[in-house]
């Protein structure tokens, strides 16, 4: 399916964002995550529990069951399930049956986000959870709320988007607008399973946009314009400020801020989309995170209507006009590549 | 398509309820059954007429059209069919064409249910419907004002679900808990082509519901918890209850209610549901009618959730976790294999 | 696809009507057509441009974009054509890319209509474009105000709709009776791509209709009730009145009515359909051209409504009751021929 030439949707040894941490409550509610329903609640000790969401008797959604102590009833003839996934009892026999049991998938809560690992459980090691410092969060930066999108759109095209930040001054126009940020070639640095992709602008007019981040901003920035690619499940994107470089130097530094930018793909025609920005800079001005929350919402929503504009045309794919790709599109063919192989390399 | 491993998806060779009595008027509509759009009206004699529902000439629906006399013409072109399904006239020529003619189903109207027979018409024998009196209909038991509902479900999940009324506790537990109900073991009897599933409890403490139907009911009651399937297209169930066994006799006789369901394919993944509740004590009881009415209601709403939730993941059967059985499934297996028979018997 | 054999769902060798004049300004919109979005606009001089309506980039409909001056801005990241379809500028790159263009359709206004060719551009000839004088516009003839129809059905059941025109006195026989407008055999004639169904009746009893038309109708007239299929986009239809024939003469000539139909295939189960009606009789009574008007939209959402039944049936053609025609039927049947057979001839 397109982007891809290989018959498989999903990259399934990865953890990927299943729910914002305020989704989830003692309540088991469930999403569709990497096609399969997925239900979520937590325990009496508030850690979070993501079991398969269907039932293996007559796969009633357990969303329609309820909670017992820990455990999760079905709805339908009372078969119950304890957090490991493990069948505990089985209303019309005296023991449960070991041959009903439900996938417990490995979870673990990082800032206000619960990740879900959708291989082999065995495989699941928290420290390929990307660290979240490095994109401001679980820091002393400051985020705006965590935001939670439904895309009607295929997780790779979210991806992409974001390799080619290009289309900022165009699609976002009315929020920022930065000649730098398409003029200014892109290079891209690969290292193990990360990518960056890189505009650096030694000396650029400083636009509404920076002075709207740093009141005192100087008439000529510097700027590096990052998207940083750590795999399916997240890429983090947004500019490094510095006054111009002067005299063979850099200038002063003002500040970075980042959007994280957490994809998980529900069908695949469909993704989740959770999203924070942060800032190192003016961190405790609460009318700048408000205004830069107001932003968010738009801009995230001008990406949805975008990518799902695409979308609803991509149902035709055998008489759409190919596709035609500039020299801008190389940090995100880089990265379609990359996940290619991954779907080539698991198992069918 | 699930349940079963044949590739056709209706048994044909039987009578089914297309409508309630009182859904069929002089006014003709139509209602798509296993996979066909049939016309449903009275003639003048107040007798059920049974169409095919689509014009031969350029397959306008034929509920577009307009009564004639008892004929009916069709609202596209003016070709007219009489009760029997004969073209009578084409306006645009002299002669009716023989070659334009409309199926026409035989139809039998019982209690306040109006029969169709889908199989070869030669092979409609009025005696293969069943007879109504054993689950209380057409004699002198009291039964609920009959039903319709619609199910976004396959039929088969419905027939499958009242062999196993260990799921009443759970999915209609508001209503009805016993759990004599499940953890009496089930035990099947086949004569020809019905089936009986049951669960005989020789004493067990009276639940709520009991004493709800028999307010002096004793502590102890014996019970005979009963489904008879009776094809395809008719099913019933429900509790006979007794005073609980002494001395080796049994008890004193308290009464029996059971609920006639008449199940009918619409389309592979959907069916018409008619129902009705009857019992032999306290007949006169108006207002038990009443709440009995009501109740029903609610629980067959409660089944049709389920089912359309479980049929809402059957669009990606192939990659669902099996379906794993238990114990007291034996009796839908049976049945499940009963009609597979019927399918795979059917000429493709 | 029904009524064809042949796997092709558009003769794309036409010109067809795109839009109402009316419908198209300054500002892009989109419409699918023959199965592709077109953008439809007016360029600074008034002249309407269409252009393929998905940018080749990362295929973002172009409706999503805005208009710079005369060219057309995607609205993801920039790239810019012009009327012609040139790409003119990429903003990451300093010059445009030849391999990034857009499909120009030819274009052409006529009455009220605007016309696309839909074959290779170099084939597009407008004076294949049918003369519209012959239907009554662009003449001196008066016109009820141009109508858009969007129809949920294939394009082929509007062109053998308007080929029997028996179905008048059925389907819209609120407004139109006249038996000898069934009655009367149909005749066809054939000249070239063009063919006409037509009944000559010499005499018969002037309908409500010819009363309604003329008002000083005598009580028998002579009409020609008349088809003329100019291709699959357009097709004009309706009653040449006369007195009736007297002492082997025609009587005299009370006038003509036409409705022209253009209809343009959106998808294989949808169609655009553009329509008015004319006539050269009572050219300056507005309140006639009102009446008629009203009459008009009453009239197509009847043939919509029945159309729309039809074709929500053909999605199960593989279990309908095969269509059975009749001798009224030849005109639909020729035309369906002479239209498979340029389905047929056209590269796959
Ligand atoms: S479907 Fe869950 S217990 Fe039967
Ligand atoms: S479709 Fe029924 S008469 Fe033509
Ligand atoms: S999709 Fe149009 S410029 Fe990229």
């Amino acid at each position: 399916m397109y982007p891809f030439s290989v018959d498989r949707n999903y990259v399934r040894d990865s953890w990927y964002v299943a729910a914002l941490s305020s989704e989830v409550s003692d309540n088991p509610v469930d999403r569709r995550i990497l096609g399969d329903l997925v239900l979520l609640y937590r325990d009496s000790n508030g850690d979070p529990v993501a079991l398969s969401g269907l039932c293996p008797h007559r796969r009633l959604p357990l969303r329609l069951g309820k909670r017992v102590g820990d455990n999760v009833q079905c709805g339908y003839h009372g078969i119950t399930f304890d957090t490991g996934g493990n069948c505990v009892s089985v209303p019309t026999q005296e023991k449960p049956s070991e041959r009903l049991s439900l996938h417990k998938y490995p979870v673990a809560e990082r800032w206000k986000w619960i990740w879900i690992w959708t291989g082999d459980p065995a495989d699941a090691d928290p420290n390929l959870i990307p660290d979240h410092r490095e994109m401001g969060l679980e820091g002393d930066w400051e985020a705006t709320p965590p935001e939670y999108y439904h895309v009607a759109a295929r997780s790779q095209m979210l991806i992409e988007n974001l390799l080619d930040l290009s289309h900022i001054s165009f699609l976002h126009g009315d929020y920022i607008e930065d000649a730098a940020w398409y003029e200014t070639p892109v290079t891209i640095e690969r290292d193990g399973d990360r990518c960056v992709a890189s505009r650096h602008t030694p000396s650029s007019r400083s636009s509404d946009f920076h002075r709207w981040m740093f009141p005192d901003a100087p008439d000529l920035v510097g700027q590096d314009l990052r998207t940083v690619f750590l795999g399916p499940a997240l890429t983090y994107s947004g500019p490094v400020v510095r006054e111009a470089a002067a005299n063979g130097s850099n200038g002063r530094y003002l500040g970075t801020m980042y959007a994280a930018h957490a994809i998980t793909p529900e069908t695949p025609r469909s993704s989740h989309y959770f999203s924070t920005t942060t800032r190192d800079f003016r961190t405790d001005d609460a009318a700048m995170s408000e205004e830069l929350h107001t932003m968010d919402i738009a801009v995230r929503n001008q990406d949805l209507v975008a990518l799902a504009a695409i979308e609803a045309e991509l149902h035709r794919e055998d008489s759409l006009p190919p596709e035609v790709s500039v020299k801008a599109d190389n940090p995100a063919l880089y990265v379609r590549r990359m996940i290619e192989d991954r779907l080539r390399a698991q198992p069918a």
